[in-house]
């Protein structure tokens, strides 16, 4: 099994993009991380684009081959083009099998892309497509959506643990200050916890803004073998770990949904894989597409106890410059959520953290990064740990 | 980089099946291959599942984490599930990224299932959802339908190269004639060039009988490094070669349609890995959606001259027991085309065949074996070679 590097990064604006199409965003993403790996193009041996759901939300499936010809790498080249999907965590998945395909021998450079247009339909629609990542059957049909999925945990963990509003409330402080700081994110504005215990209630205990908004955007990494990396670019950022999980689709099978099982088993196996522990983590974006899900995925991962992660938030240890700095990218809150776009979005900030180009928003020092992307309520989870020195 | 071998497979019957549901077919025929290959389950590390459009057809994504929950692999041992897709090239990449998971040494045994559920919606929605395997902006959206778009190929085709009505129509009569043999298909009837010519009209040239028909079904295969193979059968089938390849996603933007430039590299490059030639190949496994499908196939797989298709199907060369028998399951259009459970099927077939226990439809002294899977109008293929012997 070869190590693998990251060699380039690209990454849209995230927001509502009336005047952009579907693979406008993408191409753009794409060609930023081309010129940032110095390359020209024609190095790309194959590409795996993470999209939760273009025939729902832009009537457009076979989006492996869209993107391959829209970015002028299928007529000629005919290079293989690979769409995967777990919902919300489709680009974890599409870095973690482009790894793979580089770990494997199979291909040398390969291209990571995650896209969601998700503006293009009305919201009824969005939702409904949305609630497709949840068990159709037995939680669609019934009418829960991810707000109330979402809102169950958070009251549960609110009743265990103690877990109060203004934790809750916290989460979104701190990213959308955070965001301040992200040229690309979709809300770059300063809110306070009144701001969001005052606003529109979506489902108790969630406001608005407790809730990841509906975004456009796209991004794109560069994979290639790491003993090669350095003939590509003088900063490249190493995979140290890869680890995905399942657990069961909907939230009324699990024996406990205060613990995402898949977000601790893809955390371990990452960390295994990596030979780290939680304490050599120097940031982590996590999956925060309601302020539950942050705290959440700071316990599971193992940074803080299990109902600890509230009062830790509340404390400032995981604003930048705290303990273990969370989603300096201002996460799914601040920065945006196109849902196939984030768990690539993460890995390019992680880069950025890594290269220490974050400007305002650098982790100073930082050596060690890693990213956690959920699909659904917990359904998926998949984690990778990055570092900018290479594996003894 | 590791070889690989297929230890058991699995297959739905393909047909209508309004009494069952999406997950329930994929389990029977992941619970089929498990049997197959004398696994009790928990050595399943990972899963990738081939599925067009669950979003369209059944309102459901996230279609990993659904098909480990509903196999009992996600509550406990959380295996990574990932759902790819290209259209009806789905079931191809499947196999593919669960062939380059166990080559990396990321995992051992791995599951590749293909499944799809296209009767649960009106017709109107299953035309509409299957052209979003085309361009939705510039084919799509100008009335473009899969039929029409590989009508004006067959047209071109008919045009430049003199290939005639009675030649296409014996491809659907020779796969109808192979089906009668195949418990699975959904047809297992003989036809008549004049069944063909006289039914009803769907795009000129093609009639009812020149098209694939909706059906449900699902399939699933399971690959292991091949040194470990007879661990777990008596008769594994080795992984030779894997290729795929893209194209422009319409049709309009070829040089040339009467060649699919994907499906010519996606063979090839299988070839190249494989160390054979289209000589070394007893029997192939192609994507005949329409019936000039299999015409283009088997001219773009190097099995005869551009041209040289039809008259070589009419003459008898593609049926078992001619030159190189081509569908022996039935194919597309009369074993049933579950687009996301297609190129899984195609490899099933492949291994029985290789095992020698396809009965009546037997190829004799079958040694090597080929799959083509096409996703839209050749935006996507990907060809697999199998043989029962170990790579020397």
């Amino acid at each position: 099994m070869r190590d693998v590097a990251i060699i380039g990064v690209g990454c849209t604006k995230f927001g509502e993009m009336w005047e952009r199409s579907f693979r406008d965003i993408v191409v753009e993403a794409g060609a930023q991380a081309i010129g940032d790996a110095k390359l020209n193009g024609e190095e790309i041996e194959a590409m795996y684009v993470g999209n939760m759901s273009g025939g729902q939300f832009v009537s457009q499936e076979h989006i492996g081959s869209l993107i391959a010809d829209f970015t002028g790498l299928a007529s000629t080249f005919h290079i293989p083009a690979t769409r995967v999907e777990a919902a919300c965590a489709s680009g974890g998945l599409a870095l973690r099998n482009a790894i793979i395909a580089v770990a494997s021998g199979y291909h040398d450079v390969v291209v990571a892309a995650g896209v969601e247009k998700m503006t293009d339909v009305e919201t009824g629609v969005t939702v409904d497509a949305l609630a497709s990542a949840a068990d159709r059957e037995w939680e669609g049909f019934m009418g829960a959506t991810f707000p109330a999925l979402y809102a169950m945990v958070a009251r549960l963990h609110m009743h265990r643990y103690g877990t109060t509003r203004d934790q809750l409330a916290q989460v979104a402080v701190k990213n959308h200050h955070n965001a301040v700081n992200n040229p690309r994110a979709q809300f770059r504005n300063e809110i306070t916890l009144d701001t969001v215990k005052n606003a529109t209630m979506v489902s108790d205990p969630f406001t608005l803004f407790d809730c990841s908004p509906i975004t456009d955007g796209a991004a794109a990494v560069i994979v290639a073998p790491a003993e090669d990396a350095k003939k590509y670019t003088d900063s490249p950022v190493y995979v140290l770990g890869s680890g995905q999980a399942t657990d069961t689709i909907s939230l009324h099978n699990r024996a406990d949904f205060c613990t995402f099982g898949a977000s601790v088993a893809a955390g371990q196996r990452a960390y295994e894989m990596a030979h780290v522990t939680p304490n050599d983590i120097d940031l982590c974006e996590v999956h925060d597409c309601f302020t539950i899900a942050e705290i959440l995925a700071i316990e599971d991962l193992g940074f803080f106890k299990k109902g600890q992660g509230g009062p830790a938030t509340l404390a400032g240890e995981t604003a930048i410059g705290g303990k273990i700095p969370i989603n300096t990218s201002g996460g799914l809150k601040a920065c945006g959520h196109p849902v196939g776009a984030t768990g690539i979005k993460q890995a390019v900030e992680c880069v950025e953290q890594l290269r220490g180009t974050a400007g305002k928003r650098q982790v100073d020092g930082a050596k060690i990064a890693m990213t956690h992307n959920v699909g659904g309520t917990g359904g998926t989870a998949v984690c990778h740990i990055f570092s900018n020195e290479r594996r003894k």
